[in-house]
């Protein structure tokens, strides 16, 4: 059979990548996929540029448009990220019959509703695994290997930068800032490390297995987002001392009332395997009815993991090209007309449990003047840690564990003790998932 | 659209979790689908018994071959086990041009050569994402996940009962036989455990990961297996303070010789993640070249487990409906013109490193003269542990971790080892994998 003709936009390191799987692997490729999958031609802003891979074979642009404009070309991958330019080229490449492969998280997170809506109309596929979790098969575990289950929730390390400087504060007992900067040193984090470490592209990923997940059109601005830059290596001693890991979570869960989505850092028990997920690595640990917990743990970033899954992508679209498209597996999981509207609730109304952290004046009594406010706001406390003070010390710190309850009562709760005289500073709060129920 | 119907053979543990899953999710199935999935007959030994499942509205009958000859049908469920019955009745059902969705590790492994050919040549669909680690979606991730890949070796823990053994062991510092005792009485392993411990059972899921791993056709006989019953809490303990888990592993490597494919109890390092797998659970480790370790977790048995991965298949095979059947993905992830010839080699051509556990006679030199035998073999030592014998003891404890090394030269140091005056009884010999580069 005829090879199948595929532009890439963008020839950095994940385009570079692909380049080099599809060479080095085209034989064992084409022995799955039924035909060869060719590069034909590809943009890139200075061909002069070094590259990863050999471009010889490749005809290069510096006009994006000319490769979604070609009629030659079967399937586009959009390796541009950002959501203005790319998102005018995707809909272009639509428009012009042609399938999409994109990696681009903020692209799918913030535009996919559009952009599902016009392929859907063209009767194209546009597929996005490389989007979420780098290699880690995630979008098709959900969307295709637990179809037969209603998901309750997931919970995911879904950005390496931000578990690699949790990871190395854990290891080494070292501050945030510290470990940042080497981090950046490493290229682990970039020059501006805000959309790593403030949770902004976990949260697109989440709003995309979000959506996957119950069947809920895509909603990144009812994400709650919440970064790392706050944790404290005795924080992260506590926790220890409590059996548990901090880890920024992506978390999506379903309640009767609606859908959860927020990203934060995460007290978690140590024995659960999430928490062993160490260094750059990304995991998601899903939580379905008929299969119960399941995880899938590889790397998130870096050119070819992530070109892995851009490859299965293609592989993937050429095997359905024969298939009629209303029978194909539809971009968010659900039919287009079996989106549902359940709301996705203000983090106010989600439940969790907490970790708070404060310094106390040490006297008699306030250990119960505080109990008496979390209390009085239906908070039941789990655990008290009260850490000798050092002599003569007119503070004492304490820990305190809670159940689960809604974050509207924690934020009364808070409120109520930073008028307390006995609480002395601001009260540390982190929360608490056991990812072991509901 | 129509409803596509399905008919169960059997209607035990699976099947009844089956009629659940799809009756409890039967909406949410649908709304992925495009069309909703109906189980109208079903086949069962005894129509009076107890089942786990409502039967109402399911047709009932004693005779299997009727389900598989009922023209109503699209979609046969073969949930028999065994390879002589159930071979015949797929066999049949794909004549009758019906897909087939199976668990059946066994008949896939023992038979699945001769039934994809089959289903081949009738283009209908033969899908089996039950017939390994239950409900975790290893087959689809193998075979579409990874697809742009060179697999390079998996090992994955993929019998929930030797699992919960050697946890039990590991945990409580008990012998085999007691916990074995416990897990039959808890209802985890069978009256006769012999398919579970011995390594039939994971041997039967290595054969079909290594199949569609390595484009190789399904050669159970090749692969060498060995139990869990010879371990012991003594060894399990030496393991541990040398940084070692001893988990029972199925693994499949390519190597430039050719295929290892191998079930055996094995030392791996504490820090990996799959060494924290415990009790009944199943993970499989997969090493590829793109995408570097990935793993999949979750439940390897159980009704509801097992029946996602039966949900998932009908729910692809319904997708599918329309693809042009060369289209589809194949079977065993290649072509089936791409299957591959390369040999599976003999265990004596593996090359792994390992573990020993003698007892030698307690006098100077004793260490030399084994060391020397080793190394006359070619086998190098990373490290030994000498327990502090009890006072007054003739004997001394010794146990040896190598480097990698083929089979056949342990064997032949082993043989030798057995010869010397200095070394007191038979050796204990337990391979050790690292799981972290070739």
């Amino acid at each position: 059979m005829k090879p199948v003709k595929v532009g890439l936009l963008g020839l950095g390191t994940v385009g570079g990548g692909t380049v080099n799987v599809l060479a080095r692997n085209g034989e064992e490729i084409a022995r799955r996929a039924g035909r060869a999958i060719q590069v034909v031609q590809a943009s890139a802003r200075d061909l002069n540029k070094q590259r990863i891979c050999p471009t010889e074979r490749i005809r290069l642009t510096t006009d994006s448009m000319e490769v979604v404009n070609n009629p030659e070309i079967d399937i586009v991958v959009e390796l541009i990220g950002g959501n203005s330019v790319a998102r005018d080229l995707v809909l272009k490449a639509i428009a012009n019959d042609k399938h999409v492969v994109t990696a681009n998280k903020a692209l799918i997170a913030l535009n996919g509703n559009e952009i599902f809506e016009a392929a859907h109309k063209q009767g194209v596929m546009v597929a996005f695994e490389a989007a979420v979790a780098g290699g880690i098969p995630i979008i098709k575990a959900i969307r295709e290997g637990l179809a037969g289950n209603r998901i309750e929730w997931l919970a995911g390390i879904i950005n390496g930068t931000g578990n690699f400087i949790l990871t190395a504060m854990s290891d080494e007992g070292r501050p945030f800032a510290e470990v940042l900067a080497d981090a950046q040193r490493l290229g682990y984090a970039e020059a501006d490390p805000g959309f790593d470490v403030e949770g902004i592209d976990a949260a697109h990923k989440l709003t995309i297995l979000a959506s996957i997940a119950f069947g809920i059109p895509l909603q990144f601005d009812k994400v709650y987002t919440e970064g790392i830059s706050k944790i404290t290596p005795e924080d992260i001693g506590y926790a220890d001392r409590l059996g548990y890991r901090i880890k920024h979570l992506g978390i999506a869960r379903r309640t009767a009332e609606g859908i959860e989505m927020r990203v934060h850092p995460t007290l978690i028990p140590r024995r659960q395997l999430i928490a062993s997920v160490d260094g750059v690595m990304n995991a998601v640990l899903v939580r379905a009815d008929a299969m119960g917990p399941s995880l899938y743990y590889g790397a998130g970033a870096g050119a070819e993991p992530t070109a892995s899954a851009v490859v299965a992508d293609l592989v993937d679209v050429v095997r359905a090209l024969t298939t009629d498209p209303n029978n194909r597996v539809p971009h968010l999981a659900f039919q287009p007309d079996a989106i549902s509207s359940v709301p996705v609730l203000a983090m106010e109304e989600a439940k969790t449990a907490y970790y708070l952290n404060m310094d106390a004046a040490d006297r008699p009594g306030v250990l119960g003047e505080i109990a008496t406010v979390l209390g009085d706001a239906g908070i039941s406390i789990e655990a008290v840690v009260q850490p000798e003070p050092p002599r003569g010390a007119a503070r004492a710190r304490l820990i305190l564990l809670t159940h689960r309850v809604h974050e509207r009562q924690m934020n009364a709760a808070l409120s109520k003790l930073s008028t307390l005289e006995a609480v002395l500073g601001p009260v540390t709060r982190i929360r608490v998932e056991h990812l072991n129920g509901d």
